[in-house]
Protein backbone atom coordinates (compact mmCIF):
# COMPACT_ATOMS: atom_id res chain seq x y z
CA UNK A 1 0.00 0.00 0.00
CA UNK A 2 2.61 2.33 1.11
CA UNK A 3 4.69 1.72 -1.90
CA UNK A 4 1.49 2.12 -4.44
CA UNK A 5 1.26 5.45 -2.53
CA UNK A 6 4.80 6.14 -3.14
CA UNK A 7 3.84 5.72 -6.55
CA UNK A 8 0.94 7.67 -7.23
CA UNK A 9 2.79 10.53 -5.46
CA UNK A 10 5.71 10.63 -7.24
CA UNK A 11 3.39 10.34 -10.60
CA UNK A 12 1.71 13.61 -9.12
CA UNK A 13 4.71 15.18 -8.90
CA UNK A 14 6.21 14.92 -11.97
CA UNK A 15 2.41 15.60 -13.39
CA UNK A 16 1.93 18.57 -11.45
CA UNK A 17 5.14 19.71 -12.81
CA UNK A 18 4.40 19.22 -16.52
CA UNK A 19 1.19 20.64 -16.01
CA UNK A 20 3.11 23.70 -14.57
CA UNK A 21 5.19 23.84 -17.67
CA UNK A 22 2.02 23.99 -19.72
CA UNK A 23 0.32 26.50 -17.52
CA UNK A 24 3.22 28.71 -17.93
CA UNK A 25 3.21 28.79 -21.77
CA UNK A 26 -0.64 30.17 -21.48
CA UNK A 27 0.85 32.65 -18.69
CA UNK A 28 4.05 34.05 -21.18
CA UNK A 29 0.84 34.58 -23.29
CA UNK A 30 -2.01 36.43 -21.85
CA UNK A 31 -2.65 38.95 -25.00
CA UNK A 32 -4.20 35.48 -26.46
CA UNK A 33 -5.56 33.66 -23.61
CA UNK A 34 -9.48 33.17 -24.06
CA UNK A 35 -11.18 34.30 -20.75
CA UNK A 36 -14.63 33.71 -19.93
CA UNK A 37 -16.77 34.64 -16.92
CA UNK A 38 -18.35 31.82 -14.83
CA UNK A 39 -20.17 34.04 -12.15
CA UNK A 40 -19.48 37.10 -10.98
CA UNK A 41 -15.97 37.48 -9.97
CA UNK A 42 -15.67 33.76 -11.16
CA UNK A 43 -13.44 33.41 -14.21
CA UNK A 44 -12.43 30.75 -16.52
CA UNK A 45 -9.58 30.75 -19.38
CA UNK A 46 -8.67 28.25 -22.36
CA UNK A 47 -5.50 27.77 -19.58
CA UNK A 48 -7.29 26.19 -17.21
CA UNK A 49 -9.33 23.83 -19.56
CA UNK A 50 -6.70 22.76 -21.55
CA UNK A 51 -4.34 22.30 -18.32
CA UNK A 52 -7.14 20.14 -17.15
CA UNK A 53 -7.40 17.98 -20.14
CA UNK A 54 -3.45 17.49 -20.26
CA UNK A 55 -3.88 16.08 -16.50
CA UNK A 56 -6.77 14.02 -17.06
CA UNK A 57 -5.33 11.77 -19.89
CA UNK A 58 -1.97 11.46 -18.14
CA UNK A 59 -3.91 10.08 -15.15
CA UNK A 60 -6.04 8.05 -17.26
CA UNK A 61 -2.93 6.79 -18.85
CA UNK A 62 -1.81 5.75 -15.91
CA UNK A 63 -4.69 4.71 -13.50
CA UNK A 64 -7.19 4.31 -15.87
CA UNK A 65 -9.39 2.55 -13.09
CA UNK A 66 -9.27 5.34 -10.84
CA UNK A 67 -11.98 8.29 -10.33
CA UNK A 68 -11.22 11.96 -11.51
CA UNK A 69 -12.97 14.80 -9.83
CA UNK A 70 -11.63 18.31 -11.49
CA UNK A 71 -12.90 22.40 -11.87
CA UNK A 72 -13.69 22.68 -15.36
CA UNK A 73 -14.82 19.16 -16.75
CA UNK A 74 -17.26 16.66 -15.65
CA UNK A 75 -16.41 13.96 -13.09
CA UNK A 76 -14.91 10.51 -14.36
CA UNK A 77 -16.34 7.57 -11.83
CA UNK A 78 -13.40 5.19 -10.83
CA UNK A 79 -13.73 1.44 -9.40
CA UNK A 80 -10.53 1.38 -7.23
CA UNK A 81 -11.82 3.62 -4.51
CA UNK A 82 -9.17 6.10 -5.94
CA UNK A 83 -10.20 9.72 -7.12
CA UNK A 84 -7.77 12.09 -8.28
CA UNK A 85 -8.88 15.33 -7.66
CA UNK A 86 -7.76 18.11 -9.50
CA UNK A 87 -7.18 21.73 -10.14
CA UNK A 88 -5.30 22.60 -12.84
CA UNK A 89 -4.71 26.32 -12.33
CA UNK A 90 -5.72 27.22 -8.74
CA UNK A 91 -5.98 31.09 -8.65
CA UNK A 92 -7.73 31.74 -12.16
CA UNK A 93 -7.76 35.41 -11.49
CA UNK A 94 -4.56 36.21 -10.67
CA UNK A 95 -2.97 33.94 -13.74
CA UNK A 96 -5.62 35.75 -16.20
CA UNK A 97 -4.29 38.86 -15.04
CA UNK A 98 -0.79 38.24 -15.01
CA UNK A 99 -0.04 37.77 -11.14
CA UNK A 100 2.41 35.09 -10.70
CA UNK A 101 -0.08 33.31 -7.47
CA UNK A 102 -0.90 30.42 -9.13
CA UNK A 103 -0.42 26.48 -9.10
CA UNK A 104 -1.64 23.61 -10.08
CA UNK A 105 -3.11 21.29 -7.55
CA UNK A 106 -2.92 16.96 -7.83
CA UNK A 107 -4.56 15.14 -4.52
CA UNK A 108 -5.76 11.68 -4.18
CA UNK A 109 -8.27 10.42 -2.54
CA UNK A 110 -8.97 7.31 -0.99
CA UNK A 111 -12.63 6.59 0.41
CA UNK A 112 -13.03 10.53 0.30
CA UNK A 113 -9.81 10.79 2.39
CA UNK A 114 -6.46 12.14 0.72
CA UNK A 115 -3.61 10.16 0.81
CA UNK A 116 -1.65 12.37 -1.34
CA UNK A 117 -1.41 15.57 -2.21
CA UNK A 118 0.76 17.91 -4.71
CA UNK A 119 0.87 21.64 -4.98
CA UNK A 120 3.09 22.72 -7.66
CA UNK A 121 3.67 26.79 -8.29
CA UNK A 122 5.13 27.35 -11.46
CA UNK A 123 6.37 31.15 -11.15
CA UNK A 124 8.70 30.12 -8.31
CA UNK A 125 9.63 26.42 -8.81
CA UNK A 126 8.26 25.46 -5.33
CA UNK A 127 6.59 22.01 -5.41
CA UNK A 128 4.83 21.34 -2.34
CA UNK A 129 4.11 16.94 -1.73
CA UNK A 130 3.15 14.65 0.74
CA UNK A 131 1.44 11.03 1.12
CA UNK A 132 -0.64 10.42 4.29
CA UNK A 133 1.78 9.54 7.19
CA UNK A 134 4.89 10.37 4.59
CA UNK A 135 5.74 13.64 5.85
CA UNK A 136 5.09 17.21 3.72
CA UNK A 137 7.92 18.07 2.09
CA UNK A 138 9.03 21.46 -0.63
CA UNK A 139 11.55 20.58 -3.24
CA UNK A 140 12.47 17.73 -1.53
CA UNK A 141 12.99 19.67 1.74
CA UNK A 142 10.68 18.70 5.08
CA UNK A 143 8.54 21.59 6.13
CA UNK A 144 6.35 22.19 9.39
CA UNK A 145 3.60 24.01 10.69
CA UNK A 146 4.18 26.96 12.26
CA UNK A 147 4.20 26.56 16.61
CA UNK A 148 3.41 30.25 16.72
CA UNK A 149 0.92 32.67 17.91
CA UNK A 150 -2.15 34.51 16.38
CA UNK A 151 0.15 38.00 16.90
CA UNK A 152 3.12 36.06 15.97
CA UNK A 153 2.12 35.90 11.99
CA UNK A 154 -0.80 35.66 9.15
CA UNK A 155 -3.49 33.73 8.39
CA UNK A 156 -4.41 33.39 4.77
CA UNK A 157 -8.29 33.28 3.92
CA UNK A 158 -9.94 33.57 1.09
CA UNK A 159 -13.78 34.39 -0.77
CA UNK A 160 -15.99 32.44 -3.10
CA UNK A 161 -19.77 33.02 -4.30
CA UNK A 162 -20.25 30.32 -1.90
CA UNK A 163 -20.67 31.75 1.51
CA UNK A 164 -21.63 35.33 2.89
CA UNK A 165 -18.49 38.22 1.76
CA UNK A 166 -19.62 39.97 5.27
CA UNK A 167 -18.70 36.83 6.81
CA UNK A 168 -14.84 37.40 5.68
CA UNK A 169 -15.16 41.07 7.11
CA UNK A 170 -15.98 39.77 10.66
CA UNK A 171 -13.34 37.27 10.45
CA UNK A 172 -10.76 39.66 9.48
CA UNK A 173 -11.78 42.45 12.02
CA UNK A 174 -11.38 39.48 14.62
CA UNK A 175 -8.14 38.09 13.59
CA UNK A 176 -7.13 41.39 13.77
CA UNK A 177 -8.18 42.90 17.36
CA UNK A 178 -6.34 39.38 18.84
CA UNK A 179 -3.22 41.12 17.23
CA UNK A 180 -3.02 38.50 14.05
CA UNK A 181 -2.43 39.44 10.33
CA UNK A 182 -4.61 38.32 7.34
CA UNK A 183 -3.04 37.64 4.29
CA UNK A 184 -4.77 36.65 0.98
CA UNK A 185 -3.00 36.10 -2.36
CA UNK A 186 -5.77 34.85 -4.07
CA UNK A 187 -4.91 31.41 -4.46
CA UNK A 188 -6.43 29.39 -1.44
CA UNK A 189 -4.48 26.09 -1.78
CA UNK A 190 -0.61 28.12 -2.34
CA UNK A 191 -1.84 29.60 1.39
CA UNK A 192 -2.99 26.21 2.70
CA UNK A 193 0.85 25.36 0.91
CA UNK A 194 1.90 28.45 2.97
CA UNK A 195 0.51 27.23 5.82
CA UNK A 196 1.87 23.50 6.15
CA UNK A 197 5.43 25.19 5.58
CA UNK A 198 4.93 27.60 8.26
CA UNK A 199 5.26 30.61 6.29
CA UNK A 200 1.62 31.59 7.09
CA UNK A 201 0.26 30.66 10.73
CA UNK A 202 -2.58 28.58 9.14
CA UNK A 203 -5.18 28.95 6.58
CA UNK A 204 -9.26 29.21 6.83
CA UNK A 205 -11.80 30.03 4.86
CA UNK A 206 -15.92 29.14 5.08
CA UNK A 207 -16.22 26.97 1.97
CA UNK A 208 -13.81 25.45 -0.40
CA UNK A 209 -14.06 22.97 -2.99
CA UNK A 210 -12.47 19.62 -2.53
CA UNK A 211 -10.02 20.36 -5.61
CA UNK A 212 -8.80 23.96 -3.72
CA UNK A 213 -7.95 22.10 -0.26
CA UNK A 214 -7.70 18.74 -0.23
CA UNK A 215 -3.86 18.95 -0.85
CA UNK A 216 -3.03 21.15 1.16
CA UNK A 217 -4.83 20.00 4.30
CA UNK A 218 -3.20 17.17 4.18
CA UNK A 219 0.10 18.77 3.69
CA UNK A 220 -0.69 20.81 7.03
CA UNK A 221 -1.84 17.67 9.00
CA UNK A 222 1.65 15.72 7.62
CA UNK A 223 3.63 18.99 8.57
CA UNK A 224 2.41 18.49 11.95
CA UNK A 225 -0.72 21.11 11.89
CA UNK A 226 -4.13 20.19 12.34
CA UNK A 227 -7.10 20.50 10.41
CA UNK A 228 -10.83 20.54 10.49
CA UNK A 229 -11.42 17.08 9.24
CA UNK A 230 -14.35 17.43 5.77
CA UNK A 231 -16.72 14.53 5.87
CA UNK A 232 -15.34 12.26 3.41
CA UNK A 233 -18.78 10.83 2.17
CA UNK A 234 -19.32 14.70 1.29
CA UNK A 235 -16.21 16.28 0.67
CA UNK A 236 -15.89 15.55 -3.07
CA UNK A 237 -18.66 16.50 -4.26
CA UNK A 238 -20.12 19.45 -2.11
CA UNK A 239 -16.94 20.64 -0.87
CA UNK A 240 -16.25 21.92 3.00
CA UNK A 241 -15.37 24.71 5.20
CA UNK A 242 -11.68 24.96 6.17
CA UNK A 243 -9.53 25.47 8.99
CA UNK A 244 -5.76 24.87 8.63
CA UNK A 245 -2.73 25.43 10.72
CA UNK A 246 -0.28 24.93 13.40
CA UNK A 247 -1.17 23.28 16.54
CA UNK A 248 -1.05 26.50 18.88
CA UNK A 249 -3.24 28.67 16.79
CA UNK A 250 -5.49 26.05 15.61
CA UNK A 251 -7.89 26.66 18.50
CA UNK A 252 -7.46 30.64 18.25
CA UNK A 253 -8.61 29.93 14.42
CA UNK A 254 -11.70 27.36 15.37
CA UNK A 255 -13.18 29.93 17.91
CA UNK A 256 -12.63 32.62 15.14
CA UNK A 257 -14.37 30.94 12.55
CA UNK A 258 -16.99 29.57 14.64
CA UNK A 259 -17.80 33.73 15.66
CA UNK A 260 -17.24 34.54 11.81
CA UNK A 261 -19.16 32.00 9.89
CA UNK A 262 -22.06 31.85 12.42
CA UNK A 263 -23.18 28.28 12.06
CA UNK A 264 -21.85 24.85 13.00
CA UNK A 265 -18.74 24.42 10.53
CA UNK A 266 -19.40 21.14 8.10
CA UNK A 267 -16.33 19.53 8.75
CA UNK A 268 -17.20 16.62 11.54
CA UNK A 269 -14.01 16.81 13.62
CA UNK A 270 -10.91 17.87 14.07
CA UNK A 271 -7.30 16.02 14.41
CA UNK B 1 17.08 66.54 -17.70
CA UNK B 2 15.50 63.74 -19.32
CA UNK B 3 19.15 62.48 -20.05
CA UNK B 4 19.70 62.71 -16.55
CA UNK B 5 16.78 60.96 -15.49
CA UNK B 6 17.75 57.92 -18.17
CA UNK B 7 20.95 57.81 -16.35
CA UNK B 8 19.48 57.64 -12.90
CA UNK B 9 16.52 55.44 -14.38
CA UNK B 10 19.09 52.65 -15.75
CA UNK B 11 21.26 53.17 -12.28
CA UNK B 12 18.37 52.47 -10.34
CA UNK B 13 17.48 49.02 -12.62
CA UNK B 14 20.58 48.05 -13.00
CA UNK B 15 20.91 48.40 -9.06
CA UNK B 16 17.62 46.97 -7.80
CA UNK B 17 18.92 43.96 -9.70
CA UNK B 18 21.87 43.50 -7.86
CA UNK B 19 20.65 44.01 -4.45
CA UNK B 20 17.59 41.40 -5.27
CA UNK B 21 20.88 39.24 -6.48
CA UNK B 22 21.84 39.54 -2.58
CA UNK B 23 18.74 39.74 -0.86
CA UNK B 24 18.26 36.28 -2.70
CA UNK B 25 21.19 34.82 -1.09
CA UNK B 26 19.67 35.72 2.43
CA UNK B 27 16.01 34.24 1.37
CA UNK B 28 18.01 30.56 0.41
CA UNK B 29 19.57 30.81 3.69
CA UNK B 30 16.48 31.72 6.11
CA UNK B 31 18.22 29.46 8.67
CA UNK B 32 20.59 31.54 9.63
CA UNK B 33 19.07 35.31 9.49
CA UNK B 34 19.13 36.98 12.60
CA UNK B 35 15.27 38.40 13.12
CA UNK B 36 14.21 41.71 15.66
CA UNK B 37 11.60 42.79 16.32
CA UNK B 38 11.13 46.94 15.83
CA UNK B 39 7.33 46.48 17.17
CA UNK B 40 4.43 44.41 16.96
CA UNK B 41 4.25 42.30 13.80
CA UNK B 42 7.28 44.30 12.26
CA UNK B 43 10.43 42.86 11.70
CA UNK B 44 13.80 43.36 9.82
CA UNK B 45 16.56 41.25 9.43
CA UNK B 46 20.23 41.68 8.69
CA UNK B 47 19.03 40.62 5.22
CA UNK B 48 17.61 44.04 5.17
CA UNK B 49 20.19 46.28 6.59
CA UNK B 50 22.80 44.70 4.56
CA UNK B 51 20.88 45.17 1.00
CA UNK B 52 20.14 48.70 2.11
CA UNK B 53 23.71 49.48 3.01
CA UNK B 54 25.03 47.42 -0.78
CA UNK B 55 22.46 50.23 -2.19
CA UNK B 56 23.54 53.18 -0.04
CA UNK B 57 26.80 52.59 -0.72
CA UNK B 58 26.50 51.91 -4.64
CA UNK B 59 24.12 55.88 -4.61
CA UNK B 60 26.86 57.61 -2.58
CA UNK B 61 29.78 56.33 -5.53
CA UNK B 62 27.55 57.15 -8.12
CA UNK B 63 25.58 60.30 -7.10
CA UNK B 64 27.62 61.32 -3.70
CA UNK B 65 26.12 64.91 -3.76
CA UNK B 66 22.73 63.28 -3.56
CA UNK B 67 20.53 62.45 -0.54
CA UNK B 68 19.21 58.91 0.84
CA UNK B 69 16.58 58.45 2.97
CA UNK B 70 15.83 54.19 3.44
CA UNK B 71 14.21 52.20 5.58
CA UNK B 72 16.43 50.77 8.18
CA UNK B 73 19.06 53.43 8.65
CA UNK B 74 19.38 56.72 8.98
CA UNK B 75 18.76 59.74 6.06
CA UNK B 76 21.58 61.11 4.42
CA UNK B 77 21.32 64.90 3.27
CA UNK B 78 22.44 65.84 -0.23
CA UNK B 79 23.23 69.39 -1.92
CA UNK B 80 21.36 68.69 -5.29
CA UNK B 81 17.65 68.35 -4.63
CA UNK B 82 17.68 65.03 -5.29
CA UNK B 83 17.24 62.21 -2.56
CA UNK B 84 16.52 58.38 -3.43
CA UNK B 85 14.19 56.90 -1.45
CA UNK B 86 14.77 53.28 -1.10
CA UNK B 87 13.53 50.10 0.86
CA UNK B 88 16.07 47.07 0.44
CA UNK B 89 13.30 44.24 0.94
CA UNK B 90 9.79 45.32 0.66
CA UNK B 91 7.45 42.86 2.36
CA UNK B 92 9.89 41.56 5.30
CA UNK B 93 6.91 39.56 6.68
CA UNK B 94 7.71 37.45 3.82
CA UNK B 95 10.87 37.37 3.54
CA UNK B 96 11.78 36.48 6.68
CA UNK B 97 9.08 33.54 6.51
CA UNK B 98 10.25 32.54 3.13
CA UNK B 99 7.04 33.94 0.98
CA UNK B 100 8.43 34.90 -2.16
CA UNK B 101 6.29 37.83 -2.63
CA UNK B 102 8.89 40.56 -1.59
CA UNK B 103 10.85 43.24 -3.69
CA UNK B 104 13.47 45.79 -3.62
CA UNK B 105 12.27 49.50 -4.24
CA UNK B 106 14.28 52.26 -4.98
CA UNK B 107 13.39 55.42 -5.92
CA UNK B 108 14.61 59.21 -6.98
CA UNK B 109 12.52 62.26 -5.84
CA UNK B 110 13.41 65.69 -6.57
CA UNK B 111 12.40 68.09 -4.30
CA UNK B 112 10.17 65.98 -2.47
CA UNK B 113 8.29 64.27 -6.09
CA UNK B 114 8.92 61.40 -7.32
CA UNK B 115 11.03 61.22 -11.05
CA UNK B 116 12.48 57.76 -11.21
CA UNK B 117 10.66 54.44 -9.89
CA UNK B 118 11.77 50.95 -9.74
CA UNK B 119 10.37 47.83 -8.34
CA UNK B 120 12.44 44.43 -8.45
CA UNK B 121 10.56 41.44 -7.53
CA UNK B 122 13.39 38.66 -7.27
CA UNK B 123 11.73 35.35 -6.52
CA UNK B 124 10.05 35.92 -10.36
CA UNK B 125 12.67 38.11 -12.47
CA UNK B 126 10.61 40.89 -12.67
CA UNK B 127 11.22 44.65 -13.01
CA UNK B 128 9.16 47.54 -13.00
CA UNK B 129 10.45 50.95 -14.46
CA UNK B 130 9.48 54.16 -15.08
CA UNK B 131 10.29 57.78 -15.11
CA UNK B 132 8.16 61.06 -14.60
CA UNK B 133 6.66 61.86 -18.40
CA UNK B 134 8.50 58.32 -19.60
CA UNK B 135 5.79 55.98 -19.46
CA UNK B 136 6.03 52.69 -17.42
CA UNK B 137 7.24 49.24 -17.98
CA UNK B 138 7.84 45.45 -16.50
CA UNK B 139 10.84 44.09 -18.12
CA UNK B 140 11.19 46.32 -20.50
CA UNK B 141 7.26 45.98 -21.93
CA UNK B 142 4.65 48.95 -21.23
CA UNK B 143 2.41 48.34 -18.52
CA UNK B 144 -0.86 50.38 -18.69
CA UNK B 145 -3.04 50.66 -15.37
CA UNK B 146 -6.87 48.66 -15.71
CA UNK B 147 -9.76 50.63 -17.02
CA UNK B 148 -12.13 48.49 -15.54
CA UNK B 149 -14.67 48.84 -12.56
CA UNK B 150 -14.84 48.07 -9.26
CA UNK B 151 -16.58 44.47 -9.52
CA UNK B 152 -14.51 43.09 -12.13
CA UNK B 153 -11.03 42.83 -10.22
CA UNK B 154 -8.98 43.15 -6.68
CA UNK B 155 -8.22 45.98 -4.92
CA UNK B 156 -4.57 45.54 -2.80
CA UNK B 157 -4.57 46.63 0.18
CA UNK B 158 -2.11 46.66 3.41
CA UNK B 159 -2.11 47.33 6.50
CA UNK B 160 0.55 48.79 9.57
CA UNK B 161 1.15 49.74 12.73
CA UNK B 162 0.47 53.38 11.93
CA UNK B 163 -2.75 53.34 11.12
CA UNK B 164 -6.35 51.76 13.02
CA UNK B 165 -6.81 48.55 12.14
CA UNK B 166 -10.44 48.68 12.41
CA UNK B 167 -10.27 50.96 9.32
CA UNK B 168 -8.89 48.07 6.86
CA UNK B 169 -11.90 46.04 7.93
CA UNK B 170 -14.14 48.82 7.03
CA UNK B 171 -12.28 49.56 3.81
CA UNK B 172 -12.84 45.56 3.22
CA UNK B 173 -16.52 45.37 3.77
CA UNK B 174 -17.26 48.50 1.63
CA UNK B 175 -14.92 47.19 -1.43
CA UNK B 176 -16.78 43.23 -1.18
CA UNK B 177 -20.48 45.30 -1.05
CA UNK B 178 -19.61 46.57 -3.92
CA UNK B 179 -18.66 43.71 -5.67
CA UNK B 180 -14.67 43.93 -5.18
CA UNK B 181 -12.01 41.90 -4.00
CA UNK B 182 -9.87 42.20 -1.80
CA UNK B 183 -6.22 41.19 -2.12
CA UNK B 184 -3.21 41.30 0.72
CA UNK B 185 -0.30 39.90 -0.75
CA UNK B 186 2.01 41.65 2.31
CA UNK B 187 3.59 44.17 -0.33
CA UNK B 188 2.53 47.24 -0.78
CA UNK B 189 5.51 48.33 -3.57
CA UNK B 190 4.69 44.82 -5.22
CA UNK B 191 0.92 45.81 -5.14
CA UNK B 192 1.45 48.77 -6.34
CA UNK B 193 3.40 47.75 -9.49
CA UNK B 194 0.74 45.30 -9.77
CA UNK B 195 -1.72 48.34 -10.10
CA UNK B 196 0.33 49.78 -12.59
CA UNK B 197 0.50 46.88 -14.59
CA UNK B 198 -3.52 46.40 -14.26
CA UNK B 199 -3.09 42.91 -12.26
CA UNK B 200 -5.21 44.89 -9.57
CA UNK B 201 -7.60 47.68 -10.39
CA UNK B 202 -5.64 49.68 -7.51
CA UNK B 203 -3.95 49.67 -4.33
CA UNK B 204 -4.97 51.83 -1.22
CA UNK B 205 -3.66 51.80 2.47
CA UNK B 206 -4.43 54.82 4.93
CA UNK B 207 -0.68 55.25 5.72
CA UNK B 208 2.49 54.42 4.10
CA UNK B 209 5.92 55.36 3.98
CA UNK B 210 7.86 56.79 1.37
CA UNK B 211 10.04 54.32 0.32
CA UNK B 212 7.49 51.93 0.31
CA UNK B 213 4.63 54.10 -1.59
CA UNK B 214 6.75 56.69 -3.92
CA UNK B 215 8.30 54.47 -6.86
CA UNK B 216 5.19 52.35 -7.07
CA UNK B 217 2.77 56.20 -7.47
CA UNK B 218 5.02 57.02 -10.26
CA UNK B 219 4.85 53.81 -11.92
CA UNK B 220 0.61 54.23 -11.65
CA UNK B 221 0.46 57.33 -13.08
CA UNK B 222 3.04 56.61 -15.83
CA UNK B 223 0.87 53.64 -16.95
CA UNK B 224 -2.19 55.93 -17.10
CA UNK B 225 -3.46 55.98 -13.61
CA UNK B 226 -4.42 58.35 -10.85
CA UNK B 227 -3.07 58.46 -7.54
CA UNK B 228 -3.54 61.05 -4.51
CA UNK B 229 -0.57 63.52 -4.73
CA UNK B 230 1.36 63.24 -1.51
CA UNK B 231 2.67 66.70 0.00
CA UNK B 232 6.07 66.61 -1.39
CA UNK B 233 7.34 68.65 1.14
CA UNK B 234 6.11 66.19 4.32
CA UNK B 235 6.06 63.13 1.97
CA UNK B 236 9.70 62.10 2.49
CA UNK B 237 9.94 62.76 6.49
CA UNK B 238 5.94 61.77 7.28
CA UNK B 239 4.64 59.59 4.46
CA UNK B 240 1.40 60.12 3.32
CA UNK B 241 -2.15 58.24 2.69
CA UNK B 242 -1.76 55.95 -1.01
CA UNK B 243 -4.75 55.66 -3.09
CA UNK B 244 -3.73 54.51 -6.32
CA UNK B 245 -5.27 52.99 -9.50
CA UNK B 246 -7.39 52.94 -13.01
CA UNK B 247 -9.05 56.06 -14.02
CA UNK B 248 -12.21 54.25 -13.79
CA UNK B 249 -11.65 53.28 -10.65
CA UNK B 250 -10.22 55.48 -8.67
CA UNK B 251 -13.05 58.28 -7.65
CA UNK B 252 -15.02 55.24 -6.39
CA UNK B 253 -11.63 54.39 -4.11
CA UNK B 254 -11.68 57.83 -2.88
CA UNK B 255 -15.09 57.92 -2.05
CA UNK B 256 -14.39 54.23 0.39
CA UNK B 257 -11.30 55.32 1.74
CA UNK B 258 -12.87 58.51 2.73
CA UNK B 259 -15.80 56.40 4.49
CA UNK B 260 -13.23 54.07 5.72
CA UNK B 261 -10.80 56.54 7.24
CA UNK B 262 -12.50 58.75 8.36
CA UNK B 263 -10.71 61.37 8.39
CA UNK B 264 -9.55 64.20 5.58
CA UNK B 265 -6.61 62.45 3.56
CA UNK B 266 -3.35 63.72 4.16
CA UNK B 267 -2.35 63.73 0.41
CA UNK B 268 -2.96 67.25 -0.90
CA UNK B 269 -4.65 66.55 -4.67
CA UNK B 270 -5.32 64.40 -7.11
CA UNK B 271 -4.28 63.86 -10.90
Amino acid sequence: MTHDLDQRMHFAIDLARRAGELGLKYFRDLENLTIESKGHQDLVSDGDREVELFIRAAIAAAYPQDGIVGEEHAAVEGSTGHVWVIDPIDGTANFVRGIPAWCVVIACAKDGEAVVGVIHEPSTGETFHGRRSGGAFVNGRPIKASTAGLGEGSVGTGLSNRAETKHVTVLIGLIMAEGGVFFRNASGALMLAYAASGRLLGYVEEHMNAWDCLAGMLLVEEAGGMVLKPDPKTVLAQGTQVIAGGKHVFPKLQALCAQAFGAAPTGIAQR
